[in-house]
Formats: C-alpha cells, structure tokens, sequence
C-alpha cells in the first residue's frame, strides 16, 4: 500500500503542464496548450490510476473539486461544452482533464487528444493567464 | 426548466447503443460497437448538458452509479484502463462514455473516439453479451 504522503507527480504530467494551485484533494494544472483553456485535476494520492481507486471520501471530495473547477470555467470561458475526461492510457496516473471547448477550436467536435500538436504557451502568455486567472478563481472552498 | 419527467434520449444516442438497465438517475446503455467493451450513463433529467447541470444530490447519486459501472467492469473485462469521459460535442445531451481499454484494441493507446468506424454487434451476439453480464452486474443497489 502507497501512503498519501508518497504521492509523486508524474514526469511526463510535469513536462506537459504548470502548477496553478493546490486544492485539498487536488492539484491543479494548466495544460501547455494555448490552443484550449485545458486544466488537470491529480488527485495528490500516491499509487491512484482510476477514479474508482479513490476512497468514498476522497471520491466526494474529487466531485466538489471537479464541480467547482467547471463553474468556474463556465463562467469565464463560457465555452459551448466542457469536455471531463479520465482516459490515462499514456500516464496511467490519475488525473483528469477539464476542457473548455468552442466551434472554432483547432478539433472541433472531435476530442483534442491527438488531433493536432499542443501548442505551448510563451512565458509571457503563461504569466499573464495565470495572474488574471488566479483574480477570478475562488481559492477553495469560498466557491462552494 | 424542464421537468424530470421530460427525460427524452437523443435519437443518436437511441440509434447507437442499446438498452442495457435503468438505475435509479441513470439509463445504462451498451454502445453498438464490439470493439471495446464500451457503456454510457445517461442521467434520466431533462435539460442537461454538462455534469455540472446535475443537482448536487443527483451528482452524488450519479457517482454511485459510475462507482458501480466501473468497479463491475473492471472485474468483467479486467482492463488494462478504464476511460470515463463526458464529451459531448456531437451529441449535447449529458451521457458520460465507460470504457475497457486494453493494449490490443484497435484504438490503443489513443481515445477510441473516430480512430475507427464503429463496429455493430450482430443481433446473436448482443443477446449473448447482454444476457451473459445481466448475470454478473448486480441489480441495484446491492453492489454498493
């Protein structure tokens, strides 16, 4: 058995994203893609590779963090759906993806994964998001 | 608002998949594609389009029911990944996809959506499936 306290993100998760914040359950990560307004929830719980491997009472907590993190991205990209998935084929830690999809988004109305190359964010486009962003999303648990 | 009553299934969901059970907020369905071992949850709620448009007592309830597909599913298939995603971009109304992924399906390791055309099952071999795990998959809610 893993301990909580040996939760390790994975190397591949680090490269392809930026820490935003950390929820009680979670962390939460911006996707390096500019092309979508794309977050990761990790569950910060070492050995995790389904959503079904998370205690009932993490389980509770994952849905208020997941529910709070698409309120907030409906109200601030107000995209035409979100797009929640768990799929870890390639990185079988957990994590989820939060996507703020559109019409006019480079793989409309297929799926984003493998549809075209991600699109990393300049440094300067990476401060400016998160800075504005970090205005507008409720540090946990005020959303709730 | 729409009423619960006016719960109506999408005709391309309806033309897609197959009746499997109703459970207590969900319709369970078998995707038409033997392929993968592939089942939605639709919320039988009128009006919803993102998992976030669920009460909060029916998102509880909604995560039960994902709970018992996916822990009935990994014993069945034992998968090498479950993939759960709500996507909705062709068909808005809520259904959240389950899947069993394995390292010899023809879409691994990428998301099964358009990688290839679905793949119906003949009329003996979804009687034999659907009979064959209506065994297995406990009747709500005794799994829980």
């Amino acid at each position: 058995m893993h301990s909580p306290c040996d939760f390790q993100l994975d190397p591949r998760l680090e490269q392809d994203s930026h820490f935003f914040q950390n929820w009680p359950l979670c962390q939460l990560r911006l996707m390096d893609d500019q092309q979508y307004p794309w977050f990761v929830l990790i569950p910060r719980r070492a050995g995790l590779r389904e959503l079904v491997d998370l205690s009932e009472q993490d389980a509770v907590q994952y849905q208020l963090e997941s529910r709070q993190l698409s309120l907030w991205m409906r109200q601030q990209f107000q995209p035409v759906k979100l797009n929640i998935a768990a799929l870890g084929n390639i990185v079988p830690q957990l994590h989820i993806h939060h996507i703020a999809r559109f019409t006019d988004d480079k793989a409309w109305p297929a799926p984003i994964w493998g549809c075209v190359p991600m699109l990393p964010y300049t440094e300067q486009q990476l401060q400016q998001k998160l800075f504005h962003w970090q205005q507008s999303l409720p540090v946990w648990p005020e959303a709730l």
